[in-house]
């Protein structure tokens, strides 16, 4: 039985975490859910899940939680609490740091969903992960498919090859990207996810987001990440040896299966999750495969991934400044009050502005992410 | 410095096999080759690898190996000697199987490219094996593919997922399929490989050999085997595991990668081997990919493949069969004295005339092979 801290339980992630969870009664033990403003989600699965311990961020909302047989903490009390084996951040964005290590500093094992904690302070937390022993878990589902092709291997990898859907915008002219609205950018053709990642799935920040996540987790230069546009989101990415063999994983695109992988490592339980089919049955579970396509990634037409690569490969505060620019810029997309372009302009005067401070302190990246938010007109 | 004997140097594994320990000289020693008939060719190794022991099948060729600085032994006493560490088995049919059983009582590691000794007298070899201790490699590209997967993971596999070029005919009519010459044949578009498997390739037959060598091999049962098409031939097998997930093995189409991996097994060498590339660069080594397609396979038009799953699953002496009449007809086929269909026929009638025995003894086995053979009019 693991004894599992959600934080963010009422957000995409969070909401698959706790399917996982229902499929596998006897496996698993809720003690803490953490939300941010959908109260009455939240209140259903306590009803649910029964923890002990909950959160929700927005302080008028708390007084609902009272009378319900839970304590009410903070998402960093939940995470460092000495009940929880495993904690799942799914957090969108920078709010995912601090309960991050919270849960490190506590020397807990965390399935990671919030990319960002690794884009802005990637070498900070995974050193201070080492230092109390606390493994991180990749949830998202291309640095999962890189840490299955990598079990049982050593350390001789030659390539890290990350796979893109593409977006839905992959053959959209500039002028036409121009015209982009958020509610098309949250219709993504291939996964089911929150809004933040979709938007940054949409402009490709999302996938320089996961090259340098990829880096920090499994501490492989930058110039041995490579990423390809795979428009069927059916190999999560792949590891090339230094023998030049390659191993991809495979499966069809759905976040529970790198969340259960998480959440059972190092065990593959059975499960009734949705199968591929290489045998063309005709049976419902399964999504039938003819053609895996490939092709490059195109950097002049989505500027963020060529900023975020910038980002990962100068390092200093650069990545700090990349991940408060662009949630600042979602955020204003989303509202519209900027247009789909504007998203990389933005991070990219962000960056251009900004001076870099080489092997930051905590308080450094905090102080560039905070000096980033500011600069953004709202 | 890994010591080995080499049996079937002069075919096509033989040689690629002597390309890898060509690149790696520190790495490997070669104390034995054996060849069947191109002395000319075995006399070029023997001065280039200086092998402690020989040995040539055709009697009359002895004669020329003599007075060179190397003792004529058996293919057995090779695969047995005290000096070896890993034996390579790449001679083609049954003439694998003694020196097989010969390097397995020895307790010898064994490369094994052979998949007739496991298709014949699959449970019989994989037993000996396990008594004395001996392990069997595969350097068929298919199951090194699996065995690749299977690295670092439990035996929670739900399936194993052969690929199959489906040879250079899977476009023909039946009618056409009647007049293909053994030329045509022997025309493989993606591997280079020797005359009988190439054939097999062909006819599939080749393909219902893996799956019986795989379901030995890896100790899976035959309902959990699957095969799908892959005309590129770019992803050499997958596994998919319990939980929903696949692994896929993707490597160019060269016979020399399979046969390092055995050769290095555990580690993985950096390598100067040809390598994909997914960044669409225009490098001179590499094979760009744009799309891996995939389909069923026709076990109508292409019967030998359906033969040899009925023969794999009814067990007995039916594979042994199976095995010892398409090496008979292949022969048939290659020397123009029977068509490309007629293949499957004399299989399907010494199958359907066969009293199979079931957990047959060697000798039964050999009785079996032997019975098939002579039932076949030459």
């Amino acid at each position: 039985m693991k004894r599992l801290a959600i934080l963010g339980s009422t957000g995409s992630i969070g909401q698959q975490t706790l399917d996982v969870v229902r499929s596998f009664p006897d496996r698993f033990q809720v003690i803490g859910l953490a939300a941010g403003r959908n109260a009455a989600l939240l209140q259903g699965q306590i009803g649910e899940f029964q923890p002990k311990l909950v959160s929700i961020e927005l302080a008028s909302l708390r007084e609902g939680l009272h009378g319900l047989k839970c304590e009410i903490r903070s998402p960093e009390e939940l995470a460092a609490h000495p009940e929880v084996d495993l904690v799942v951040i799914a957090i969108s964005g920078k709010a995912g740091l601090d309960p991050t290590l919270a849960a490190i500093r506590a020397g807990k094992s965390i399935a990671l969903a919030t990319k960002e904690v690794l884009v802005m302070a990637g070498e900070f937390v995974t050193a201070e992960a080492r230092r109390h022993g606390a493994q991180i878990l990749p949830i998202d589902s291309e640095p999962s498919a890189i840490w299955q092709c990598l079990r049982g291997e050593g350390n001789r990898i030659a390539k890290l090859i990350l796979t893109a859907s593409g977006g839905p915008f992959r053959h959209l002219s500039p002028d036409e990207l121009s015209k982009v609205t958020p509610q098309q950018a949250l219709d993504h053709p291939t996964w089911r996810m929150g809004p933040k990642v979709t938007i940054d799935s949409a402009t490709l920040m999302n996938k320089g987001f996961e090259v340098i996540e990829s880096h920090w987790l499994f501490n492989i230069p930058f110039d041995q990440i490579e990423i390809v546009v795979h428009p069927q989101s059916i190999v999560h990415s792949m590891v090339e040896f230094a023998d030049g063999s390659i191993k991809a994983q495979l499966s069809p695109p759905d976040m529970r299966l790198p969340i259960q992988y998480a959440l059972f490592y190092p065990e593959r339980p059975s499960s009734k999750l949705p199968r591929l089919d290489f045998s063309f049955s005709n049976s419902s579970n399964v999504s039938n495969i003819s053609a895996l396509t490939f092709e490059p990634p195109d950097l002049e037409k989505f500027p963020c991934l060529k900023l975020a690569l910038e980002a990962g490969r100068k390092g200093g505060t650069y990545p700090a400044v990349l991940s408060a620019a662009d949630e600042v810029a979602v955020e204003l997309f989303m509202e519209h009050r900027i247009g789909f372009l504007d998203i990389a302009k933005l991070v990219e005067e962000a960056m251009e502005e900004h001076r870099s401070i080489s092997n930051p302190s905590l308080e450094e990246i905090l102080a560039a992410d905070a000096w980033a938010r500011e600069r953004i007109p709202r």
